[in-house]
């Protein structure tokens, strides 16, 4: 029966974040027995942004334009510049309204597991920045795993050379707003005893 | 930023099975940042489903074929029928080959919770299926649970002018093969324990 169309879905969806052979089977399914209400418009919708939506040639970020609406806005500091790994953690942070300057997405972080190197990230076109946009500071934003902290290392190394005119910083380490010390695990507690502030 | 068509396909994503907001948004993301290695093939594929597949006009099933193979098939006995919620209940009773009459698919089952009613069911052409086919049994493999259960009821009552002609039965309830009674719920140990059989 409808082997090579329908395998085919399921194989590209149980690929990707999250799903599973089973749950990608699941929605297969589900798009074929919905063809005009839900596959019809998912092809539309996909076959859309295909043409619509772009990687921002300066930073990595999606937008609709060659150069995204962050880089080209003049309000925001082109000398400030965080390093994330995926256009998830910039959406994240741009929700915060905290940040105003550029980004610089990774599309990912150093993995030897995953066979991430450093040619597999968006790396070879950051020291150029650095020199065009003449940055002042580099805030490496990346999570705080294995990975994230190799990755973060790496770029570290790799600005070396522009120690005198970039301050490299990261994201502070502490108890999470509203969050409950019983739930927190030993290394945020640690980090947060460790580097406490002045009460004012 | 590239609300539109981005927004659009989150939204879809995150109605099918088993995919919430979050999810949605991750394997949206994902997408639009491998557009040829994913994107490209994955709409490739659907446009194919969307063309080569479709829904068997006699038992509800998919198939490349107007008419699926299970309902062509002249080795398959035509006067027993399975009817099932949907094509991954039936696609499962075909892997044990243990079956070899037709099946219904009815594309869901009564759900007062969901909106499923009657109508918005494969039903209308049961009775004359039994009728052209001399369906001389009907099983209903339908789930174990509340909503599966009632639909049987339903159909049973449906198909009550037809009691002299065919015979109504169900799949049996008990320990799974492989089964640890530790781990099976009360209710089932309950039914096995009620319909034990003789030790042969």
């Amino acid at each position: 029966m409808q082997k090579t169309p329908f395998k085919r879905i399921v194989q590209i969806f149980s690929r990707l974040p999250g799903l599973g052979p089973r749950s990608a089977r699941k929605i297969a399914l589900h798009l074929l027995q919905h063809k005009s209400q839900v596959l019809e418009p998912l092809i539309a919708s996909l076959e859309e942004a295909l043409d619509i939506i772009k990687v921002c040639s300066n930073c990595g970020n999606l937008d609709a334009a060659e150069q995204c609406a962050i880089c080209t806005d003049s309000a925001r500091d082109p000398q400030t510049l965080c390093i994330v790994a995926g256009v998830d953690d910039l959406w994240a942070l741009e929700k915060t309204k905290a940040f105003k300057g550029h980004y610089h997405v990774l599309g990912g972080v150093l993995s030897a597991l995953d066979g991430v190197g450093p040619d597999q990230l968006n790396l070879k076109s950051l020291p150029e920045r650095l020199r065009a946009q003449n940055i002042s500071e580099v805030i490496l934003a990346l999570n705080t795993t294995l990975e994230g902290q190799t990755t973060s290392h790496y770029i570290a190394d790799l600005l070396g050379s522009f120690s005198e005119q970039v301050t490299l910083t990261k994201l502070a380490h502490g108890v999470p707003i509203g969050g409950e010390l019983e739930y927190l695990d030993d290394g945020t507690i640690t980090v947060a005893l460790n580097t406490r502030k002045p009460f004012a």
